[in-house]
């Protein structure tokens, strides 16, 4: 059967797979963050012509219904089928979800002061062709001239030597070697090729979030980035966070099941853009993995059980270059596949990749970076030291348990002004037009809006006096921050398929928001307790995450989630992990740099330090109990 | 359905497996140099109660046929079956085929002065187990005391970290771990175990003939073999010798066929080995293969193509340790599996092994090593240098191309003595009773044994005149070595199904057996020049392969098969190559002195050194046509 979209392209599908699953192996993604589950009610698709089977309608209003909507993993198809697909359904790949601040990665890369040295390695050699007097094996030869050039201690697997008879003679014993080093003293063997084969090289850079997949597709003879793509994390059907993925893991086959989501999701990108570049996957011979601990341990099939067991110890810190066919990544069997190392059970390889790509290992200056996403993990320190913790934040700045929460993608309001005199808010939506959720840089805005204009308290409880935009919803008190004004029921127009809605905070946002702001300053001022100083002596802070460059950092000082320091001091990175990916997979200088990054950071355990819950209560309020940690703040209020 | 075998066992079968494939599958092995092809006629059975189904009778005669016998490998059956098994269809297990002279293998180990530091290596660590304040991750832990321990540069494949969680938890952080040294810097972890798992640890010796393998089960922890399994290799079903398998490996799936087939023949005795000792497959952690060139490839699965075209150039001579599971074995997955190196396409890694067996190069003196097999191989040196070639001398001492030639095994005639005055033979059977063939060491003494009374001529053609034995045969003329007496014909005692058949030695027999001693011959001459050495510098001759200790020195001297020196100076040493698997299994430093003996190893390719065919053709007589090189012979003939 035939799926064709609005728009032009069409696909194959059949009566078994979903509609959701039929477009996501074509590489067409809808936003899901429950991951397909059909709980989350956002991959939305309209049906226009042909019939459907229809699993769930899930959260879908009857009117919803009316209208012809669906949601696409829970539906398929009995016949040859036509859809649209609705703004706010359609999962912007590449966008701020994913890339980092660094548009030219050459150039970033080139800012270390590096030569291009990538994780896969490349000789041309030009064997003396075998005759009675020399009549050494082909693998003999082969590391004989391998080590008249200084490459020695090659270690050759099975399968790279099962070609090789053909491989030398096909090429006149001239041959192009691909090799990765484990240390200084081991490389492994890739691939050899005869020199007349495509000699495209490629290597990806993959960032394991807990939420999203982000993969780089990068030409390693030059470090150009070819594509980049990326996913929600459909693990996020067993969970919205780590600790629920490591129950899911350790329960009957749960470990399996988690491990082949994430790197279907992963090889899906893979495919696509392998197949958009006519790049033959086996030319993709290495891979650089930056994860959390928790998602590295369940990529590579790792029981992550004693991650959340007393004393929270992982398997694996560092871990071995081990070969794509054991990541069941669809690229060269015998790839080099690289983990960022791990300091903790929870602050992972995306955080020692963050600070590669912050650069603050390298400065005398002492920087606070900070990376905020699924979680939030905080780290001091300057070229010398680094002290690191993770907060339990939890995900609400990138939307998870925020009723109208979405990442900062197309149709989210990033920013909110409420107007003092009029109290009636005014919203500024990502890619303009209709909003259809409001992100982590507009839940900012809306609580210190609401707190300025007294419509919320010092702990960020509604006063429903205060403005008649305060109402009573289904989970109690709730702020009107957009109010749908689109024509509904029958008489609503039909051509158009976006879908809006009435965006509100609720109290129960408001709850999690204040939780979340005062997990991250509560980790900030300990761990800076704990190295005996104090905010003056910050030059820098690096936020990472997906904030991206929309946090403003005033509103943010003002809610008390950041500390009281001047806007110029602080940095944008957007998505850290992936670019110390890339940086990690282009160079075996920088891949040195963040081993020994990993191996400088000390983790504070917060939860055992003395003193923690006193700091979290202290930062319980907006912007804090103790005024003076915010002293801009206070002088703007004027209290 | 049910087959049971008079004397006991039975086992179950299903239609679609031959009788052959059932009893091989349950460790009783038929003599089958065919592999199973239904062309050789040896694997015979009577049937005595149930239906088969026949797919062909082969070589069985007309009254073999109502005799009730049929061709295990050509056989089903239709119902529950009764079988006898004739004595020359049983394959002498661990008997004069597969065992070494040396059957205090521990005794023989210590004799080299090394201690027992066998391939897979073992360390008990007691870990401190983890806490808040040491908090690395399990692989760290374990990394940290292997390199207290001074084990450093381990590496850890992806199957060992998958587990090591669950392991040191069980163990409380106590483990033992196994693993191998790849080279002086580097080591591959095979195992952790707590330790109350149970400890037994067991390898491999493992040799690959043409024609034969041999399995040694190892406890390594002490050297003590367990047990010892030998089987016809089935890959001769694809053909008798190297040349006719790599033919057969270039031709479509043709490598794959012979790989699963030799590959099978190996599990079948380690599956029948391992249920015998109750040993569990995953505690064999170890393995060394000796084999010649085309046989080692062609177990790995390594196109053998290139060796049989000049300049005659293998794929490796040089083995990585490769695993378990990359050697299909049925064995630890992660088991380290050592290949012994070989030095050209026609000088194995059996010889390599043979050599490490026979102590040649430790010994000033210089020594003449011949290992006679399917080919025969000659070396010569001493501590400091050794030369070796590859002869063409074929399988005929091990029956090959001899029409009933067999193995040196129960039932073959392994002396004749030919009376001077009547001309009858009289002849001496391995374990008594009726003979059923003729083994190398049997044809050795016919043909010296005719030769002396003139029934044959110094070019080995018989004399009809000469003695009424010799008559007019299917292939010519042929000699009646054994008159087959037992009654036949509807009248035969139908108890007794040990068959008896009038064994003879054809003209075409007498043919190749010159042909053969010929090619030995000349190759140790050319050898002997090349190294620019007489005959009587050699202080020993090592001469290793199925004649055991069987051969005639004085016999195979007339014949002129080898050098006329004394027989002191001869020591006959069976299979050497299992031995030096042995050895090279239980022995880190025999591992090392192995491959510096095939690093010392000269191959001299007899076909491009000038003069080969003139010493060829010179051995082509009896003994040969320069008499002054076989003085005792002279002598002792009167010439």
């Amino acid at each position: 059967m035939k799926l064709s979209i609005t728009g032009g392209k069409s696909f194959e599908i059949n009566g078994n797979t979903t509609i959701y699953e039929t477009l996501k192996a074509n590489g067409v993604f809808l936003v899901s963050p429950c991951g397909g589950k059909g709980t989350c009610g956002k991959c939305q698709v309209k049906v226009t012509s042909g019939g459907v089977s229809v699993k769930s309608y899930g959260k879908l209003s009857q009117q919803e219904r009316r209208e012809g909507l669906a949601l696409a993993c829970q539906t398929s198809t009995t016949s040859d089928l036509h859809i649209e697909i609705p703004e706010h359904s359609k999962l912007v790949l590449g966008g701020k979800i994913a890339v980092s601040i660094f548009k030219d990665t050459v150039a970033y890369l080139q800012s270390y002061g590096v030569s291009i040295d990538p994780l896969a390695k490349r000789v041309s050699l030009a064997l003396p062709p075998p005759s009675i007097q020399d009549n050494i094996g082909d693998l003999q030869r082969l590391c004989r001239s391998l080590e008249e050039m200084g490459i020695t201690n090659m270690r050759f697997a099975h399968k790279f030597v099962s070609t090789l008879m053909e491989t030398l003679r096909e090429g006149g014993f001239n041959t192009i070697v691909s090799y990765s080093k484990q240390n200084d003293t081991v490389c492994d063997a890739i691939s050899a090729y005869p020199p007349a084969h495509p000699n495209g090289r490629f290597g990806l850079a993959i960032d394991i979030g807990t939420t999203t997949v982000v993969v780089y597709m990068v030409d390693i003879a030059n470090g150009a980035v070819i594509d980049i793509g990326s996913t929600y994390n459909s693990q996020t059907k067993y969970g919205d966070d780590v600790i629920t993925r490591i129950v899911h893991a350790t329960e009957g086959g749960g470990l399996a099941d988690l491990r082949n989501t994430v790197v279907g999701d992963i090889n899906t990108i893979i495919d696509f853009q392998c197949g958009k570049h006519n790049i033959e996957s086996r030319h993709v011979e290495a891979a650089v993995i930056s994860g959390n601990t928790t998602m590295s341990h369940i990529f590579w099939g790792l029981n992550p059980a004693s991650i959340r067991e007393d004393p929270y110890i992982p398997t694996v810190n560092y871990y071995p270059i081990w070969r794509g066919e054991k990541a069941s990544l669809n690229i060269n069997p015998l790839a080099a596949v690289y983990t960022a190392p791990s300091v903790a059970s929870y602050v992972g390889g995306d955080i020692v990749t963050g600070i590669l790509a912050s650069k603050m290992h390298r400065s005398p200056g002492i920087s606070l970076f900070m990376d905020i996403g699924t979680n939030a993990e905080v780290a001091i320190g300057n070229d010398e030291w680094i002290m690191t913790a993770a907060c339990s934040a939890g995900p609400c700045f990138e939307g998870g348990g925020i009723k109208f929460g979405m990442r900062a993608t197309q149709g989210a309001i990033e920013s909110i002004k409420i107007d003092p005199a009029t109290l009636t808010p005014s919203v500024s939506v990502i890619g303009g037009g209709t909003p259809t959720g409001i992100c982590g840089s507009g839940m900012i805005d809306a609580i210190v809006e609401l707190y300025k204009t007294g419509i919320i308290n010092q702990k960020g409880v509604f006063n429903p006096a205060k403005s008649p935009l305060v109402r009573e919803g289904e989970d109690g008190l709730e702020f009107l921050i957009y109010r749908d004004s689109t024509p509904q029921g029958a008489n609503a127009p039909q051509r158009d398929i976006v879908l809006t809605r009435d965006i509100v905070l609720t109290m129960v946002d408001m709850e999690n928001l204040i939780r979340a702001k005062a997990a991250i300053f509560a980790g900030v001022s300990l761990l800076l307790r704990e190295a005996g100083l104090t905010l003056d002596v910050l030059e820098k802070v690096y936020v990472a995450g997906g904030f991206g460059n929309s946090l403003n950092v005033e509103k943010a000082v003002m809610l008390g989630m950041i500390p009281d320091l001047p806007p110029d001091k602080y940095i944008f990175l957007g998505n850290t992990s992936i670019i110390g990916a890339y940086l990690t997979l282009m160079s075996d200088t920088l891949r040195k740099d963040l081993e020994s990054i990993a191996s400088k950071m000390t983790y504070i355990e917060l939860s055992v330090v003395g003193g923690y819950m006193d700091e979290y209560m202290s930062a319980m309020f907006i912007p804090h109990t103790d005024l003076s940690k915010f002293p801009s703040v206070a002088a703007a209020l004027g209290l």
